[in-house]
């Protein structure tokens, strides 16, 4: 434990949580978010208004296996205290799995030099999973689709992916795209120093059509290059979505211990 | 495929649902029942009113992946139409893995010689799962339970751990009663001629008393031939019991094929 000469800190939350039942990270008045509960149960815990951020802004649907939250707080409260109680006033479908101090400079987003999200796809039927992927062909072409990731791969402007709402800033660090295939399960990996909104979702929605038939990686690069929002691939269900961990300087991972145990290995 | 004299036919679905959502198998006005939505698909389908017959009549937010069920109807359809027809028109959450012809005499229920169930317990938070085990104590005793669950194997008379409101007839021969421990997850998996309503959950009650150190095997032992109603373990929530499987005379395995992919194991 480090000791702290004022009574300021700076604390990190790692979380999960499942996004069935939330509109989403963001704050918004009258809706179930994620930063909305915690900023509620952070002010009934430490009886002052605190604004939390948080690594990347799931939206409605989407889940979090290693999301990363930072708050900065006067308190006496130790962080094990503060993962206790977050964890007794919080609901069941958002965990704190950690609370520690950071440094005074630590940001959950500023700070963040990479971000993994993994998009879930199962072929064939689903009745316990259908919350947690999108339900594809059981002929999906998963070579295509390993190929076609490749084209990601790099440092690119994502205009085309992006959201049409998304700004103008598209410009995009991608360390890693892979496609993985166990049994029943396709999943799309991917991890970037920061993403464009519905990114992930459609490129994997383009990967698909390739999986499909429908497209070659050819065409996937030449969309890319286009810029062309117009041309990127369908927006997928958010319920196929986990952002899976944030890695920060000096942590040589982007998934964090609380990867294995929440859900899809055991 | 069968040739059929007449037209009227027995029809075999194993079914897999989420229980989630459902207020059980058998179908009660105004409810969303398992039974219902079949019945309500056929006479859809096939235009007259058809009763459907289930191994085992699951509870309210009980889950099933084995579940099979019967019905005859006076119809030209192949099985193949019907399993096809079926999956359009039935929720994601109640999925018909297969539809089969049987032989005439054939009845889900009472042609059954044994069923399987399994009770999921899962040690620490669980976001992804809570609607499919019970969280239970990372400190469980899960060898005491292994040894206390042999106490039921064998032929008892199970009033012990009936609900108040089940009948006389509580004589259960259980061929298998077994604890089994994978990393978080601790599973009590039963196969027996017959269960009493509540049986399993309240067996699984009387395990977890084992696990936390509450109870020994012999308690157990004593409770079962006390055949009091008051003394059987709590009867535990219903989402961490799914029905596994049905074996019918002939078929020498409970758990039919559709056992793996349908989520604990991939």
């Amino acid at each position: 434990m480090t000791l702290r000469a004022s009574n300021q800190a700076c604390f990190r939350l790692d979380l999960a949580y499942d996004g069935t039942d939330f509109h989403g990270w963001q704050a918004q008045p009258g809706q179930r978010t994620v930063q909305g509960l915690l900023q509620d149960a952070l002010l009934r815990l430490l009886r002052s208004e605190i604004a939390v951020e948080g690594a990347g802004r799931t939206d409605a649907g989407v889940h979090a296996i290693g999301q990363v939250a930072s708050f900065h707080a006067t308190t006496e409260r130790e962080p094990e205290w503060l993962q206790h109680a977050l964890r007794s006033v919080l609901p069941a479908d958002l965990h704190v799995a950690r609370a520690s101090l950071a440094s005074a400079e630590f940001s959950a987003r500023r700070s963040a030099v990479a971000r993994t999200y993994r998009y879930r796809m199962r072929r064939g039927p689903h009745v316990f999973w259908r919350r947690y992927c999108l339900q594809v062909s059981p002929d999906l072409q998963v070579d295509a689709m390993r190929e076609a990731a490749a084209v990601f791969i790099g440092d690119h402007d994502f205009t085309a992916f992006a959201a049409s709402a998304a700004g103008d800033r598209c410009q995009c660090l991608v360390e890693r795209a892979s496609v993985l295939e166990r049994g029943p399960w396709v999943d799309f990996d991917v991890t970037a120093n920061r993403f464009v909104h519905n990114m992930v979702r459609r490129v994997t929605g383009a990967l698909l059509e390739v999986g499909m038939g429908r497209r070659t990686a050819a065409d996937l690069e030449a969309i890319l290059r286009s810029h062309d929002r117009a041309r990127g691939g369908p927006c997928l269900a958010p319920q196929g979505l986990f952002l899976v961990g944030v890695r920060y300087p000096g942590d040589p991972r982007v998934e964090p211990e609380l990867y294995s145990g929440f859900g899809w290995n055991d």
